[in-house]
């Protein structure tokens, strides 16, 4: 795996045309992306902290990554460039108070690089109010400024590190499609086919891995999908899989759909069809296209989804550029975009997803796993 | 299963003794403790909403839930007294805005109550600074209250169909533990061996369930645990499995450590005595004794443990009354505790935990599973 790259001084831009002296980042995908840490969050967040970590930087000058003490052996992926500065979260000695040991930290990180009457750039929809009202009162002369747009264009295009984790992450979704074409079989249900999926990317990575996923099977195809239920898979049914695993804060995404048993002439035409599409769109992307067209090819190809033709994927397993009509955002290379046409019918669905990279003269699958309907 | 009790009239208490006028819940926590809204976190928050729900109450006049639309088919278990408020939260149509289409409903709330100038009850650590903010500047009158600690009081006795969802919870922590005792074998690594305790955990709810886990084997176990690893277990090995699954927004929790094949006299003895601290514990429990005696009674046995003896269970995996010496907090009927004591030494570690609820004349144990060593 490629040398971990410095994106603080990305910010310097954002500084320069939001006119603000310093950062306050509090949304996991941030803070995965400007410092390496990654919280674990498969279990919701803890109740010893006041956020998963917050990460303070003055562009140039100082990045302090403000953690729970709970979570500092979570913190082995963080940034050397990055101090990180842990508070006490829990005791069972004493009552805790992990909001106020965390404001603590961001109070003295203000005052030691002199923000008490910065610009101080901010992500309004994470920042908790305790945050911004402690600080507000203490420091009623620092202006907080949303630059939450500005990093979403930033996140979008990826570096050669961040190419190397979201790698990892499709091989683990590429892992999962395998599972579910030697698993499947009449009579097993389709939360133990899901099992099966999840244990054997688990067995690569040696580790939990977070996993979104549809895995739907027989006329639930139908819908697009939806989380795998005690539903038995029976001969004949096609199972819909789409797994976005999360590894080490990138996602991967995958879908692919499959028959157990004999297809139709209609269902293995309608795969075909839905291929087709998809590839017609990898075969577009280069630089300088546009989103919306990808979009619009396979759209006008297959006749339509009720959904987006894609999306962009990286510390989000949804971020920018969409791949919507509505985007007329020009590709550039190293964005990740994950592109699935699908035809939902009404007694099943077919949906095929790749994960892709805009290379410098067109573009690269990440995900390896070739689309394969019938075993 | 008991029918739903309204827990929004218990507000009346905390509206009276803080002069608050309304509220404005965004803790999924209190979220689900309020209106019965379960969102789905095994993945993270979606990046098409602002927070998973809002929660607006005027006492006694409107309890309104401010959902994104993409959440509306999770809003099954919602209380029927309870006005459901969707917004669009994303469309492939259009660029979307969840922050600004949430806020509105939360504006349209306030004006139709006339809360322009009213004290609104908060929880200052998870209401996000875009809400207070754009408040701020449009109801420049309201005053914003902290409410959380009273909130915090409130869950910690709980209701009769809270008492059926966690025993529902705790169930699946049975299950597990029963998973553990068959399937546990000499070379299965501690994934797999999670991978099929989770399976038939899901197995019987039919859909995936959040589980927060130790599941460490051998050496592993005397640092108290730790989350699975491909680490291959070995005849000899004690496993300590500790299932914190949630289902529909409660959970469960319970803490067993066996064997597999012979365990050594001593081991068989620090079981028998960790065992005898828990029950002695539970024995102690009723109204009127405080939650720090359990904790030095267990700690005085068996000479301490670097972690609390226990603590509340609920819409928080970790709640109020903490079992610690620092808290002279006194049991009442209906509060819902984990005890868990365990004795860690330098080869392997033991640790026992019941879920217990407390009653009118001393205490049940919710968690059915009869800590077993050996096979």
């Amino acid at each position: 795996m490629e040398k971990r790259i410095s994106r603080i001084e990305k910010l310097n831009g954002i500084k320069n045309s939001k006119k603000v002296d310093a950062f306050l980042f509090t949304s996991a995908s941030s803070v995965k992306y400007f410092s390496g840490y990654f919280f674990y969050f498969e279990y919701g967040s803890s109740p010893f902290q006041l956020v998963p970590a917050v990460l303070m930087v003055v562009p140039g000058l100082d990045a302090t990554l403000i953690l729970a003490d709970n979570e500092a052996g979570q913190s082995s992926s963080v940034d050397p460039d990055i101090e990180v500065h842990l508070y006490e979260s829990y005791t069972y000695e004493k009552a805790p108070d992990p909001a106020g040991a965390c404001m603590e930290r961001i109070r003295t990180f203000i005052r030691k690089n002199k923000l008490e009457s910065a610009a101080i750039g901010v992500e309004i929809n994470s920042l908790p109010f305790i945050v911004s009202k402690t600080l507000q009162e203490e420091f009623p002369f620092i202006e907080w400024v949303d630059i939450a747009a500005e990093i979403d264009v930033l996140k979008s295009v990826k570096d050669p590190d961040e190419i190397e984790f979201i790698r990892a992450a499709a091989r683990l979704a590429d892992v999962g499609q395998q599972a579910v074409l030697k698993y499947a079989c009449d009579g097993m249900t389709e939360l133990e086919l899901f099992s099966l999926a999840h244990r054997d990317m688990e067995s690569v990575t040696g580790y939990r891995v977070p996993l979104m996923a549809d895995l739907s099977s027989g006329v639930g195809t139908s819908s697009g999908g939806g989380m795998p239920t005690n539903k038995k898979i029976k001969t004949g049914d096609l199972i819909l899989s789409d797994f976005t695993p999360c590894m080490n804060g990138y996602w991967g995404d995958s879908c692919n759909t499959m028959v157990v048993g004999e297809p139709t002439a209609d269902q293995r035409r309608t795969f075909l069809f839905v291929g087709e599409a998809l590839h017609m769109a990898i075969e577009k992307i280069k630089p300088g296209v546009q989103a919306s067209s990808l979009d619009r090819l396979m759209r006008a190809h297959i006749g339509g989804y009720p959904h987006h033709g894609g999306h962009g994927v990286g510390t989000l397993y949804h971020e920018s550029p969409r791949i919507v009509d509505y985007n007329d955002t020009v590709l550039v290379p190293d964005m990740v975009i994950a592109l699935e046409p699908a035809i939902y019918k009404e007694s099943y669905g077919i949906r095929l997803e790749h994960l892709v990279r805009v290379t410098k003269t067109g573009s690269e699958i990440l995900t390896k796993f070739q689309h394969q309907f019938e075993r």
